[in-house]
């Protein structure tokens, strides 16, 4: 690894910033690749006009005081959900306080990162003038987050080359404005469809919710209190799975009803088997008529969108909601997806048979991430900082086997199901004995 | 009574055309006089852009089921909670199907009603060309809401004449989009404030409601189930005031936690001893920063107004949402609010010194007031019809005087506390023995 530079971090969003901020409080030495001008990763692209998961109607879902950094709170003068610009401000800040800033190139897009036959990473990135360069590193972090490649529909419903209407996938969704007085079917029921279904409904006709499968959909809080802080709170995490279920369901029949109160799909799997989907407002709109619940679309014609239960509605615009393919386009094809289609990563986060690759952020969390970004960042710290030893790759296949075993009796074999954690136990596996 | 019609009904809202339709369902001769263009009261205002206690972000606050007519359901495809407009519109379609328009006289408006000599009422109204023309009726049955007289602080806060803001009763609020941009302060907790907080806050750049003493907010639905019809299903009106109360507190606390928990002060009172205001939304404004709570207002200096606890806010805008004050112009001075202060009619329909003036509507129930009004005007329909006598004026008095102590032992001594009711219970009174 002679001339190998110590650290490549891939990315300055929010695991990014945690993994720099780890790195750079042990004294490691690093550099950190940021394709865009500025920190923030999916934050900053609703306020800077940019395609994305994120649109200008976006707020966060979980309490600040969970979200923010544990070392660096979000600001008094901030609400407790603060929408995408005041969360990109905040990075911003806390990158200038903690100093991260000048470690930072920016406008520099990572192309590839390949291991070499003595260990080392070689890292080929291209910057903003469009000159690329090859660099080695001993180890990379990635921490960009997965590319978001967006799904949809495969096969396509019968009749879609007919339709005459704007079609459209929720990356390309930034605000309602744009489609004032027209009829809009939004598909799905994950957290882009119910929040762009919302904020379609204060600029369109007719907005329709056309929803193929139920989901658990709960309210911000419950309680009085965000539902991420009691996800985090002892006495929560101490109940066992059913009693966490059987509570919060409780509490959702008191606080919403059931889905099919409001039209909607009832799910076939109990509550945190799958990813919750996170809305205050979806259920007040279906009952102010300000969206319509509809079942799956079954074909197109012309103008008109045909739904599985036989009713049709016509249509200028159809918003697919339906999610974000997980793509390392600069990473070797089998990682950190194995063979088994899942993620294959020994503590969600090293790859068991490529020493000196890592990952940040690779988690979808019952609650808010950030404690658990913070907890993996602090160990890649430690285990590049050499205060910790990884196993042998026989010890960490085998925790990624138990792993995925324990969690697909819970949430399934998907590719989804392999990055679920719950925060609380998750941190804890990391506290140094 | 020589020569005297036999009744005029005084408005063409939901409490009017309830007792048109009673009336003519018992083949009573009767004229009904509109002020306004058509039928609808309060709800076609905001559409038509009149002034009123309307709005354009304004829906039901009560279920579509309990707030139709029980004779005429609203269309199936009108959501739970309809909006002005369709509210409006079902109200149109009502009366056509009741065969009542007919019998409407459209821009008449009501200037005097005195009883003469021989018992009879004298009518006097103007009609849209401005001619004026004085008829006798045997009744006169009041159904057009008590004119709402806008309230404002008195005395006014310190400092009010400097202010240099613009300053408006929610009676003069129509929508949010003049206020883009603006900095507002709303003042109140009542239905208005909550609506009119929750729709500038998608308008102006800041919203801030000023609250001075808690009251009780309740979401629209409590279990998936609207809350005016838990109010009138049998498991709920079998149960004491305690357990009721005991009920749709725990159920609060969970659907929405404590007012504190949004900077909102906590009522002194328990829930059902002051009318409750209604929002699905505000609470969610204020979490995510739409909407920034303040306590009363204690002083205005320029464009700044001051709050009590020594915070200030500059601001362009200042809506009073402070209430209306009940009054009917037309009517003898000290009728329907007596002596005390607080409204006195047997049954909360009849005033027992005036034989033959009928109130219907003035009523404020918990939930709904639909089959209230009806059970209202089918009373009076009887009693017109000679159905069904009145007791003598001392029996009539006595009823007054033990509902009003009743009632002040929940609500207190205040004008509003004197028409409140239980609408299941108030019903049943009414049902022939």
């Amino acid at each position: 690894m002679r001339g190998a530079a110590p650290v490549c971090v891939i990315g300055a969003g929010l695991s990014g910033l945690a993994v720099a901020h780890a790195l750079a409080a042990r004294g490691v030495d690093f550099v950190c690749l940021e394709k865009a001008p500025e920190v923030g990763g999916i934050w900053r692209k609703p306020q800077a006009g940019e395609r994305g998961p994120g649109y200008r109607s976006l707020h966060l879902n979980t309490a600040k005081q969970l979200t923010g950094f544990a070392a660096f709170p979000m600001p008094d003068s901030y609400p407790a959900y603060p929408r995408h610009d005041e969360m990109a401000a905040y990075l911003r800040a806390f990158a200038e306080w903690a100093g991260l800033t000048p470690r930072i190139e920016f406008g520099t897009e990572v192309l590839s990162v390949r291991q070499d036959a003595d260990g080392s990473w070689l890292v080929t990135s291209r910057d903003a003038r469009g000159s690329s360069v090859v660099r080695r590193f001993a180890r990379v972090v990635v921490a960009s987050g997965a590319n978001a490649e967006p799904v949809l529909p495969d096969p396509a419903p019968a009749g879609s080359e007919s339709f005459t209407g704007r079609v459209l996938h929720a990356v390309d969704y930034l605000e309602g404005s744009g489609f004032r007085g027209q009829r809009v079917v939004v598909v799905g029921l994950g957290a882009s469809a119910v929040d762009i279904a919302t904020d379609l409904s204060r600029h369109a006709a007719r907005t329709v919710l056309s929803v193929r499968r139920g989901l658990h959909v709960v309210p911000k809080q419950l309680y009085g209190i965000s539902c991420d802080v009691i996800a985090e709170s002892p006495w929560f995490t101490t109940m066992t799975l059913a009693e966490r279920r059987e509570y919060i369901e409780q509490a959702l029949l008191v606080a919403r009803g059931r889905l099919s109160d409001y039209g909607l799909p009832e799910p076939d799997h109990p509550i945190f088997s799958s990813a919750v989907t996170v809305s205050d407002e979806i259920f007040s709109r279906i009952r102010h008529g300000a969206v319509t619940p509809r079942p799956g679309i079954d074909s197109f014609s012309g103008n008109l969108v045909r739904f599985t239960d036989g009713s049709a509605e016509e249509a200028d615009a159809v918003v697919w909601c339906t999610g974000y393919r997980m793509s390392y386009p600069y990473l070797p094809a089998d990682c950190p997806v194995g063979p088994s289609g899942r993620v294959e990563l020994y503590r969600r986060i090293a790859a068991p048979d490529r020493p000196g690759l890592y990952f940040v952020g690779l988690i979808r969390p019952v609650g808010a991430i950030t404690r658990a970004l913070e907890a993996q960042a602090r160990w890649v710290a430690r285990v590049i900082g050499g205060e910790e030893a990884l196993p042998s790759e026989d010890v960490m296949r085998k925790e990624v086997d138990d792993y995925l075993s324990g969690i697909a009796a819970r949430y399934g074999q998907g590719l989804g199901a392999s990055i679920q954690i719950d925060v609380v136990p998750y941190v804890q596996e990391f506290h140094p004995r």
